[in-house]
């Protein structure tokens, strides 16, 4: 099925936002096996919006936009499409009722504009918005289909994994079936390196490398009659590439390394608190992200200043002073201090130097060192993160961290 | 000058890499006052690159192109743009010294295809490029240009500055100035109706409004002889904007709340400690990812567990019973015990049900209660948030305390 992707908004002609509602989509339609051909972006403009359309469907079966569902006067999507598909919109009152409903639980007025929301094309499914007001729909005429999503990401996907995914596959006379395989520890050229015959050698499955912040990931996809068979072609792909890049791997179902990590602690009752300098509480923002973590995360300390590391965590003056805030010494004190006050299973501290200013030769941005205890054991490590900002330095620092736990309680298994 | 970006890669259609050249040039060219009215995404497949190209020329002027300039099969920009307008492909000696010389410097052998990369179009005014091989170029034929730049972020950003903006500016006789709007407790459709005339009566400057996770935004833009001009014109916008919004706006610079609330604690230098249940630390975290708080930020104290909010906050055990961990009592105790550790200026405290479980009829998922203590000032606030995800309602909550924090300060003065 030829395709194209078609993001409606000015904001992202102005670069005002990244359009990651296409990259989202990209990835999850070529894993499904559909052919995307073009991208492409257009603002809340009726006429150019309107030939866009009408030029991609002169190449393409299937046209997904996402965008211009809203409520205001600049919101054409739906318009449009029914206008080049030639159907016209009707009052669709389940949606209303969701509005109204939406609205009502918000304890706020719905304006007058929202009734825009519920206007639908005559002929087409619905797809109903559990995190917003603007419902999706989509419209098969003449073998054209028309697939239009909101345009905040977390809308958009949610709907894209509850109503696209389902509507497509009925759709297509095999299956595919994929797996997101997440590794730490080995960037995306060494990793394509490791496997390159592998990836040449692609059929069936296919194997696609990806490099995100901090990590590189895989995905393995296999297309097939059944189901069963296409899981299977992937489970055998997935054992030799672990093989291949042995202890790299962390999850084979794109699970994040701190979900895996949460899911853990919470499985076996581990108790957590950490001692945040260089992250700030971000790495505890990290864990109780997770549902059901309260059960084990007790509590943290942001110590930003060297005096509330003295004070909270009993770090002593003659270290920082010696070493510094930034060192070994002071993220073992961290963790040992924090242990004293909280006896919790797990104690992890971080310091280091975020950057832009307060790096030198000596300790120059990016240095940064994790701890960590758990039972007997204390294990300290040094980063030595390349300057990627900021929250790109907070983050690695994250990651690792959760690598460092992970393999902690893993031995103890 | 009507523009579209047209960008060039397999990749990109496979969702492997983010579209951050796309980005970098449409911010850039609109704030030259240059309308780019199209994105478009097409792979390394000539028959429709040659039709893309060809239909980007019919509604505009200019046509700036990334990636497919390098020494591959798969590389065709130059040769289809060169097709397209009417021109040949010549060798271009200097071009080829520039690559030999770079091969040189690597220590690398140039292998045949890279000769490929010096044939450039007859016509063309080259650019050359100082991070990488590949040279890129304009083209003006019959009052249309193609500008191509390479594809890697690194090489198409430098030739951006150092060759594309001095020979765009050259060409353009008028300035666009925009400034972007930030408000806080406005929502888009309530904000647009309260401006309706003024968009509908828009023609210079243009007011547009966007929504993003929890707040509205409005871009007031507009095109001129001088940029002195059009950001009078914009001044005098807001001006009028403001008077039928009082209150909301927080920004006119584009920058976020934090940022606001961040600059105004550096400058004034008010200490800041947070007592956090609910936010889990990525309260604190969004205060210190701001270069030089670290001067204000003092310490906090992420209380997940009830224990922990006795021990560390001096919580009531009895009010904890009586009201709850979600409630404006516990908010306030901890705001209180919180400035009786730590005397910071600005004490903060959240509490609330982030969901998915959790939740009753009483106090449902969304229900949050934030405290902010400055000076003699004890401020609660109950939030009644949508259930937007657990991450939604951090966010959110994080926002509407500084929010609370802006205006604590702002009455100080």
């Amino acid at each position: 099925m030829r395709t194209a992707i078609l993001s409606v908004g000015t904001e992202i002609l102005f670069g005002q936002i990244t359009n990651t509602n296409t990259v989202f989509l990209s990835q999850e339609l070529n894993a499904m096996g559909i052919d995307v051909v073009y991208h492409y972006t257009v603002g809340d403009n009726e006429s150019r919006l309107h030939d866009l359309i009408k030029l991609a469907f002169t190449d393409c079966d299937l046209v997904i936009t996402t965008g211009g569902l809203g409520p205001t006067q600049d919101d054409l999507t739906k318009e449009t499409i029914a206008k080049v598909m030639g159907d016209k919109l009707v009052l669709h009152e389940p949606s209303l009722e969701s509005i109204k409903e939406a609205f009502n639980r918000m304890g706020k007025e719905m304006t007058e504009n929202n009734i825009k929301q519920a206007y639908m094309p005559s002929k087409s499914t619905i797809f109903d918005n559990d995190r917003g007001t603007a419902p999706g729909f989509a419209l098969e005429i003449h073998g054209k289909t028309a697939i239009c999503l909101p345009g905040p990401p977390r809308e958009m996907k949610n709907m894209f994994e509850k109503k696209v995914r389902p509507y497509l596959e009925a759709k297509s006379d095999s299956v595919i079936f994929y797996k997101i395989i997440r590794t730490y520890g080995i960037g995306e050229s060494s990793l394509e390196t490791e496997l390159l015959d592998l990836i040449n050698n692609q059929t069936d499955p296919t194997i696609a490398t990806y490099a995100k912040e901090g990590e590189s990931y895989l995905r393995v996809a296999s297309k097939r009659k059944t189901k069963e068979e296409a899981s299977k072609a992937v489970d055998e792909m997935i054992k030799q590439i672990d093989m291949r890049i042995p202890g790299h791997i962390y999850s084979t179902n794109g699970d994040d390394l701190d979900k895996v990590v949460c899911e853990k602690l919470i499985d076996r009752n581990i108790s957590v608190a950490c001692a945040e300098s260089l992250t700030g509480g971000l790495l505890s923002g990290q864990f109780i992200n997770h549902g059901g973590i309260s059960k084990c995360f007790d509590r943290s300390y942001v110590t930003y200043s060297n005096q509330a590391k003295v004070e909270e965590l009993n770090v002593s003056p003659k270290t920082l002073e010696r070493f510094g805030a930034v060192s070994e010494e002071t993220a073992r004190e961290m963790v040992l201090g924090l242990y004293e006050k909280t006896k919790c299973d797990i104690c992890i501290s971080t310091t280091g130097i975020a950057g832009p200013d307060g790096g030198s030769e000596d300790k120059p941005v990016g240095l940064v060192y994790i701890c960590a205890k758990f039972g007997d054991k204390i294990v300290c490590e040094e980063l030595k993160l390349r300057n990627s900002g900021r929250a790109g330095i907070r983050n690695r620092t994250i990651l690792a961290v959760m690598n460092l736990v992970n393999n902690l309680i893993e031995v103890d298994q």
